[in-house]
Order: structure tokens, then sequence, then C-alpha cells
């Protein structure tokens, strides 16, 4: 990890230190772009071929029920996925909103009402092992906010098979069914439905440069869907108090960087802090871990920031906007006044990423790259959409159709005056005209 | 209009009745691809000359602080526009959320806190006559959210001035400057910036074809902005009672056709509804108004649904998600829980389009293209993003912790598991370990 001391870097300085590395977009779009055309001409035959293709796997069925896939798990695996659910299912259920009913005028009622996006496609990554963890975080809040057809796709395992632990968690949130397929074909099969796959409303998940150029794709297209929010490498920025625990820290940054070479991860430290034991202890626990090259890799073009005090270092954060913010510092409460940009924020000394990532309750699915400053991540809101509904009775109209009539002049909308008049009229010339109503 | 008896019409004839016409999109992307490229690179200069090139003007100074336009308004005109502003500003401020705070399980807490999207950019379009009704909608809902830096962009008038009705709306909602441009490079100013525009975060508001494929391309480039939703031509469905007002319904199909041939404009009929005197009405209110021609060739490729009863109109209107839906009946409140999918409902014989359109509280950027299925219109949440925080104790950490480790084994994620590990052995390890905090 590089090393910086925050009160030596001038503004651009600090600007491309929170700057992330660029994306070549255009390029990864020109190679999915084939692929999305191909399975919206050609349906289930195409993602077959792309399946063979890139994941050097037969599929048969390519869509199948859930509860057609035994499962096998074991108690302990069982128990900890339902926990996850659970507490998923705690935060997001009050996440619901009632029914909004307000009376903007006498007689002008307006209101609003959340119902369900009907169809979701969630996306679950597979890869080098298969994330259950994200069948959790999407199938969870698309169940708690009423989808009637909520659809997962994933890669099959290296037999073809949908792993045990996601095929579980969708039989538990009620999916109808499973694409067993991953990358731009998955995507694409989703977003315009195919032979054998029903088309999605909305497409949710993370994933690789491909399914991310698809879902980016798709939602400027004639598929007619939209998507949760853009998605890049994970990110975390981690502010260690000055008496915050080295080797905390250290298990922080690493089980960032092992998601990935192109992970971000930033340390930014406070007075006091033991930058010596931090290294140290980051080797060492490097050494025992699994995807050590990865780590190692990531922690190349990683850095850490010295900052005199809290304020310059939750200025720095706010600028970075980062995916996951971790506060290892004593008074963690008491700054969430001063967060104004980030995707979820872990409090104190043990409140690691872990929790959040896989079962303290909210969601992981989160805006990274910077995204932070204008996106949520996702939330019960993201399965819902809202329509509005306003009532005026008589004398509603009678007090506000005259505005509306002067605002469609000055508009110069004849018709849109008109169908206040024409009404108006109606009501004036009635002897027994209500008031009150 | 063209009219169809429901029961007459099998699915794919419905399917048919339901899809919007094509859009060219590449097309149109290929005409605001290199606006866009130049306004990035040239910035003011770019802008202006495509201000001159397409609107014929010279805009000097291109950015105005809104405080220094002179606005002559009528006295009439000002209360119009102060009542819309205070109805809208009443129902978008109820949509606020307070902080969301849950206790998952004993010892995890999770929270949610809304925060505003601080630099907006709010597009309002021009063209035969500016809309400040737009500069309402979107003006108000971003200062009630609190967003720190609102930039309004508007097409000059001949003069290259400001209309005086947006500039008091921008002054009376705080903006911090009118960019005195439309177009694809009106929106890409906003996106990148330039010398004299601020870059904004996300980028609201309804425009022509132009507007909209620059929004749409922006949200998929390295300018890092996001948009409020993808905009087509407006639309109305209005569903008539056996007993609704033929001079009514006249009136509302018509206020929408007058906004562009494109329009799309839809009657459901119940029996009883008098569909000789539709036609007679809908001849002779054409008749007076001033964009007459534009109202006739909307209405030439609009059609009308007869209906056997309430269930099957609201079935195909539910097909159909449209923008706009006038609920022309008597029962009309009674309905709400049937209406699935709409952008802004208008219940009964009083509640005419115009009504939401311009004043009764709810937003008028809403959901075209059948787009409701899977967007709401924007509301007080456009104008805000959403932060989630977690809180483990020591205890908490010691319950969730080995859920958290299970996990991240069944996911290969080793260093996940062992930033939970390494605290919980020097939890453990300590002989006065709390259990209880």
């Amino acid at each position: 990890m590089k090393e910086y001391v925050l009160n030596d870097l001038d503004d651009e300085q600090i600007g491309r230190l929170c700057k992330r590395p660029g994306m070549d977009f255009a390029s990864v779009l020109d190679q999915v772009r084939p692929i999305i055309r191909a399975v919206r001409d050609d349906g289930d035959a195409a993602v077959k071929k792309f399946t063979r293709m890139y994941d050097g796997v037969e599929t048969e069925p390519l869509f199948i029920e859930p509860d057609k896939i035994p499962v096998h798990l074991a108690d302990e695996e069982r128990h900890a996925l339902d926990t996850a659910m659970r507490n998923v299912q705690r935060f997001h259920m009050e996440q619901a909103r009632g029914e909004l009913q307000v009376e903007t005028m006498p007689g002008i009622t307006c209101r609003r009402v959340m119902r369900p996006i009907e169809n979701v496609g969630l996306y679950i990554p597979g890869g080098s092992a298969p994330l259950p963890s994200t069948a959790v975080m999407l199938g969870v809040p698309a169940a708690a906010a009423g989808c009637k057809t909520i659809i997962f796709a994933t890669p099959p395992d290296k037999n073809g098979q949908v792993p045990p632990s996601i095929a579980y968690v969708a039989q538990k949130t009620g999916a109808a069914g499973i694409l067993k397929a991953g990358g731009a074909q998955a995507v694409a099969a989703m977003a315009y439905g195919t032979e054998s796959v029903p088309p999605a409303d909305k497409i949710f998940g993370p994933g690789n440069q491909y399914v991310t150029a698809a879902k980016m794709f798709l939602q400027n297209s004639d598929a007619m869907v939209s998507i949760d929010l853009p998605a890049g490498p994970s990110e975390v920025l981690v502010i260690a108090g000055g008496n915050a625990d080295p080797d905390f820290i250290a298990a922080d940054l690493l089980s960032q960087a092992e998601h990935g070479a192109d992970s971000q991860v930033v340390l930014v430290t406070l007075p006091g802090f033991d930058l010596d034991q931090l290294r140290e202890s980051l080797k060492s626990q490097t050494r025992d871990l699994s995807r050590a090259d990865i780590v190692r890799s990531a922690l190349d073009h990683s850095f850490t920031v010295t900052a005199e005090n809290i304020t310059d270092a939750l200025a720095f954060s706010n600028k970075y906007a980062p995916e996951h913010l971790i506060l290892n510092l004593d008074n963690a409460e008491s700054l969430i006044g001063s967060i104004r940009h980030a995707g979820s924020v872990f409090l104190g000394a043990c409140t690691p990423e872990s929790l959040g990532d896989y079962a303290s309750g909210t969601n992981h699915t989160l805006p990274t790259y910077g995204y932070a400053r204008m996106y949520s991540g996702v939330s019960l809101d993201s399965f819902q959409k809202s329509i509005t509904f306003q009532k005026a009775t008589e004398a509603g109209l009678q007090t506000l159709g005259p505005v509306v009539e002067k605002l469609a002049d000055m508009e110069g909308l004849d018709a849109h005056r008109q169908a206040v008049s024409v009404r108006l009229k109606k009501i004036r010339g009635r002897p027994d005209s209500e008031t009150g109503k």
C-alpha cells in the first residue's frame, strides 16, 4: 500500500486519489452487443451456445423450478442461510411504506401507493465459488416487496447444475425458476425473455464487467427493462482511530482485497494509529489466505492516508464516496450525521464489513465507483414503484381550477385550460351546484 | 380515433394496441454523440455554438444567477405559480422519511438515513412556449430534499433571455443558476460541467428525443451521472363510465393530444357511454384550439376500446401501463387497489389531468411508453439517496459472528471469515469479556 499524508496533498492530488481506475466501457460494450442480439433473436439456443462456449458446460434443462433441485446442505449451512435471510427480511420489511394521503388544499386530495414490480430477474454471480449471499440480498427483498415472478440466473457448476446453496435460497424466497447461465447471455435472456425464461421488468445483481455492460446496454434498449444500479469493482474505506486494533484493520482491508485484483482498498488513519503494526499484521494474515495472490495484487494499487483529525478524515471519505465505510472509532455512532456519501457504514471495532456482506440485515448490493454520490444501495424500494392519485371535489375544482386555467394560458396549452373550463361551466351553470362536497 | 370492441380482440391484437410506436433510438444517439463529445471537450464555447446553430440565438451570459433576472409577471400569474408550488411542496414534503432503526437480532442494529443528492441539474423544455410547470415539478422537490446546488437549464427565448415565469420559479426554489441552453448540449453541459456550469450528480426533466437520448447516453458514460427516468411521448388512458359526460371526456383526450402529434390517447368506454356524443364534442372542441393541427394528427393514431365491464377495462389499462390514467367513474376511489401500473391517476368527473399537470400537488414527471411497469414518477425520493449503517456490540458479534464465518466458508472467502475470527478470538481471550453490552 502506498502511504500519503493528507496535509501534504493539494486538491488535485486528493482528486486523483479519489478517482477510480478508468473503465474501457466501449470495448466491453462491443463484445456484449452481439451476444445480446443473438439471445434476443435466437432465445434459448443462443444462451446454451454461449454457455457451452464460455463456461464449457451443457445445460439441460436451461431453466429449472427450484423445487425440482435436490438440496444437500449441512445443518450448520442451512442455519447460517436462515439467519441471514431472517435479518435481511427484518430490516427490509421495516422499509415498507403505507399509503400516503395529503389534502393539499380544501377539496384536493393527493395520494401515493406503492406497488411491487411484478417480474424481476436476479443475477447471482458464480465464478470461483457460488455466492448464496447475493441470492439472499436480492431474493429476500424481492419476496418482501411482493414481486410476482422472481427469476434467478446463475452460472451452473461444472456439471451443469445449480449450486445447492443458491437453490435453497431460491426455494425459500419462492422463486419461479432458475436460469442456469451467467454473463451477458443470462442478462439478455431475462431482459427479452426466451422460450423458457419469462421476461423481467427489472434486472438486479452484481457481476463482472460483461454483466454490468449488458445491464447498462439493455436499460437503454428496446428490451424495456430497468436495472438496479451500475456496479464496478468492490471497495472499502476504513477510518482507523488512534487506538484501533491493527489486527482488526488488517483483516478488514484483506477481506475487501480478496474480492479481486481490481478491488479498491483505502485506509485513513488518525494520530496514534500504529501503522508499523498494521504492516506486520497485513503480512502475517495474508500468508494464511487461499487467495493470497489476488490480495497482494489488490493491495499494490491501494493506499493509506494519514489524517490529522476526524474532520479531515471524514471530508476525504465524503469526497471518495466509498461503497463500504468502516469507522473503527470509539465515537463512531456520533459521526452518522457527518456521513454524506457512502453505500453502507460499519460502526465501531466489533462491526467488520463481513457482517453486512452476509447477515446483519443491510443489503450488500451497493453503489461503487463513486456512484454513492447519487445512487442508493438495493432496498425494498428497488423492488417497488409508486403510483400517485388525485381527486378533486366540485368545491376543490372551483378553487384550484382558475389557477390551472391561468397556468395553462401561460404555457399556451388551450385544451389543458378547456378541460377545466368545460367542467367549471357545467358546475356553475347548475342551480344546485355543490360547494362543500 | 380508431374504434375497437375489447371482446372481439385476441391477446395478440391487444398486445399490439398496448405497444407504443417504435423509437429509432440508434439514429438519434448517433446525432447526439458528437454534440456531447464537443461539450465535454470544449465546454461553454461548444454550448454557445450549438445554441447559435439550433436555436439561432446568441447567449451572453450563458449561465446566469436567477436573482439577476428582472421578473415581470402579472399578479395572477404569480399567484398561480405560488399556488402550484405550495401544493407540490405540501405533497412532496410528506414523502420525507425519518431515520429507520431496527435491531435485527440482539446486539445487531441496522439503520437507514436519507441524504440529499447534492448537485442536481433540472432540464426545463422550451420550444413553442416556456414550461414553468416543469420548473415547479422539479425545482420544488429538489429544494424540499435539501439539494445543495440546483441548476436549471432551459432554451432561451428569441432574444436570448430566460422566460420570466421560469426565472421566477428558479428564484423561489433557490436555484444557483440557469443555463440558457436546450437540447443535448444543455444536458451534456450539466453532466460534465463547463467553465461556467457546475457539474450535476443527477439530471432530471422531460424533453424531446435529443434530450432523452443525451440523458440515456450520459447515464452509461464517464460523466458519472444518473438520470430521473427515460421519457417518451406523453400519453393518457381514460376510462369512461356509462354516465360520464362526453364533453369532459373529449376535453381530457384533447388536452393530451395537444402535447404533440406523437401523443398517445386511449379511451376505454363502459356500457352506456355515449360515443356518438363524444365524436361530436371532439369535433366542436377541436375547432377552438390554437393547436388544432397537432391535435388532429395525434387523434389519427389514437383509439377507443369498448369494454363490457370495469374488470376488463382495468385489465386493459394495467396491460397498457399508461403515464396518465383518468377514471371518470362514480366509484373511482374504490378502484385504487386494482391499479397495478400507471404513472398518476385522476379520480372522478371533477379531476381532469390538467389538475395534476399543474397544481394538485402530485408530480407531472412520469413514466411513459409502458415504463410505468418498473419506474415511479419523480418524487422526493428522486432527489435523495439512502445510506445504511450497522453496529454490532461484542455480544452481537458473538451471536452473529459464527453465522458469518460459516457463510464466508461456503463462498470460499477466507479473509471475510478472518475479519470475524480475529475479533472473536480477542474477545474470547479476554477474562473480562462482556456478553451483555
